[in-house]
């Protein structure tokens, strides 16, 4: 089975908005066995949306309609859809109803244009928004001889999502085949891309019946495992068999098989192992704090650290000396060091980390390039430096250390 | 004229991957008063290309290809347009010459399968490639007794985008009508999305010529406005008018009226009075820092600062007496004010930065419930604290509670 997703909206066609439901589509899509085989954009225009919806009746077997569902003058999909399948639309006095409820709920006065809302193409069920005042409609019917799934959602995420995920899913689970897909996500760090294909490839290889994509993203490479059976079991055996040998081969470079992203491992690892960190950052400029307490109720672990942008700051707040600085350079291996060994102190924390680095573009100097930077870990057991050099433009290079700086505490800690 | 923008690559119909070059396409192309009527996703597959391109050919004048231009099996964007144009592809021995030097230049063998990259619709113009293998396309003719003009561009950004620029635009412009297209984005902070049209409205409806969108997102609101005329002056001048009677309207909260982000105009603000800035942050946990130092060359101003996430460290790093936090709270008016005049004083900057909040989503009470944020500046002539209630997840609040810190700033020196 096929799918064509539309998003409709003629702000999604300028150049400030994108549409990104038809991602989280896609992968419940995906999920029940549903390939996406094209996905379209088109504005509100009664006549290029029903041309669109004309074309997408004649291509795919699943056909999802987003947006336009609305009570304004621009809200036009119900009107399309329905003259594309040559069908009427009828008001249903149940949805009047529970429109007139709704904005009375509010103490609001209902607008005569929200009626529309109410419209329902003949035979299709209409599918209740429990987020908002547009309702979702579910079609399933011929079109020229050929079995459609039509589906109509509104546009906003909470909406859609929530509507999809109770009323749609259901009803498409009871047209598909019954398939099982698990879907697995390894995240990897300190190899590049065409390292970690040449290591891992000739084992997933030999699985063909489990799909495998590599992604490289900044300091991180994905790799996506999907596999189908006909029963959970054994789609889940195939996946955890090839996760196994993939871990076997290259462990020490995972550090996430669910999908987890490396600040919320490392605060993992410090919650589990009763530590504390604290961070001094000069070219990250907060990033790496600002990175681990995003986690929620990261204050458990992290207790904060110092920003020291400018050389003055790496002795008064990170208590480097400033003789160190002045004969080593900022951005030396032990002046990293003595931040981390600083910082530790100063907060008094299991552990201390520290960045320093040029960022660029401007900088840059013929023994210390854009792009160098040093990385520091300081502990009980003393202090690890990796120097690392970096390419790409200042906004890489500061991710790609904030990077390798959290990859070293969870190294330190699993 | 209207555009159909269509991206080809089986991985754009994953749930990982997107297209983003139609959002620099689209932008070029408006500029040059041509509209983006459909954009269309489609994989790998000859059959759905072709039905993809004749449905392209049926509904729109300028018709763009991006991706599927490369050596592999996989890339058919050439045959399938061929197939839907009804013509033949000839190999250009020119373009074989050039794939050789190319591959003899890096030392590299070619393979055979690269041939296929000298393949060239008959009629087009093939467009050279400066930063990669895969010509480019340009096809100017009647399809079905319309005149179409059509566009392949291989699907790397860096490569379409030079390509583009350089070859197609000037194209482009002696094809359609001569017209001129100012666009100018305001940024606004500091007021609500419906407050701020309930004030600016009455003044662009006006500008019946001017079309204006407002576009809300995280902690700021962007306004953009487009118009075009026979000349650029005239259509310079609207958009000045405009620009001028907003700005004597709401002029306190717009922070940028070129596209520049809050940081630049922060910096720029801190350099034009050779001013320096140290932070204090609790809930934001580095990301003030991270914003500011992501601008180049903000050595000059920044000297960094203290994530103060623990108690402890609001004592140790920026010399907010214990006592104090035990008495008002960790987030209270006067630790965020104790918190910006100790880092400035411990810094020695012009200005010290401090916040203290509840990112959430727990830690809040009745009391201090999640989103409440205090933010303090602190100069020679004193000290400001701004007491604001953020609504939203973690993410967001964090990043509302950083608009508010660094446009206090702006508004300090501005």
């Amino acid at each position: 089975m096929n799918a064509e997703i539309i998003a409709i909206g003629s702000e999604l066609l300028t150049p400030y908005r994108q549409d990104t439901n038809s991602l989280y589509l896609t992968d419940k899509l995906n999920q029940m066995g549903v390939e996406v085989s094209f996905k379209t954009v088109v504005g509100d225009s009664l006549e290029n949306l029903t041309q669109v919806a004309t074309v997408a009746f004649s291509r795919a077997d699943v056909i999802i309609f987003m947006g336009g569902l609305g009570p304004t003058e621009d809200d036009l999909t119900r009107e399309a859809v329905a003259a594309a399948l040559g069908l009427p639309l009828r008001r249903d006095p149940a949805i009047v109803t529970w429109l007139e409820e709704r904005f009375a709920a509010h103490g609001w006065k209902m607008a005569p244009n929200n009626l529309k809302q109410a419209d329902v193409i003949v035979g299709a069920t209409s599918l209740p928004n429990a987020n908002g005042s547009a309702p979702g409609m579910w079609i399933s019917g011929k079109y020229d001889g050929h079995a459609k799934i039509t589906m109509l959602l509104p546009g906003p995420p909470h909406e859609l999502k929530a509507l999809f995920e109770e009323q749609c899913i259901p009803r498409l689970r009871a047209k598909v085949p019954a398939q099982f897909i698990v879907t697995r996500e390894l995240k990897i760090t300190g190899m590049g891309e065409s390292q970690c294909d040449a290591r891992v490839a000739p084992i997933y290889k030999t699985f063909t019946d489990v799909q495998t994509t590599i992604l490289a993203g900044a300091g991180e490479i994905q790799l996506h495992l999907k596999t189908r059976a006909a029963t959970l079991d054994a789609a889940q055996e195939r996946v955890d068999e090839l996760v196994e040998l993939i871990e076997a081969e290259i462990g020490d470079f995972v550090f996430s098989d669910n999908g987890d992203s490396m600040e919320q491992i490392v605060g993992y690892y410090l919650q589990m192992r009763s530590a504390t960190l604290a961070v001094a950052e000069s070219c990250t400029g907060g990033l790496i704090g600002e990175r681990i307490s995003s986690v929620s109720g990261s204050s458990r672990y992290f207790l904060g650290g110092a920003v020291v942008y400018s050389n003055e700051m790496k002795t008064e707040l990170a208590g480097v000396p400033a003789r160190l600085i002045q004969k080593e350079g900022a951005v030396s291996s032990k002046v990293a060091a003595a931040l981390a060994e600083g910082i530790r102190t100063r907060c008094d924390a299991t552990l201390g980390l520290a960045v320093t680095g040029v960022a660029g573009p401007n900088g840059g100097t013929a023994e210390k390039p854009v792009g160098l930077v040093f990385h520091a870990l300081a502990s009980d057991s003393g202090t690890e430096v990796v120097e690392r050099k970096f390419a790409g433009d200042r906004k890489r290079i500061r991710w790609f250390a904030s990077q390798q700086a959290l990859d070293m505490v969870r190294r330190k800690l699993k």
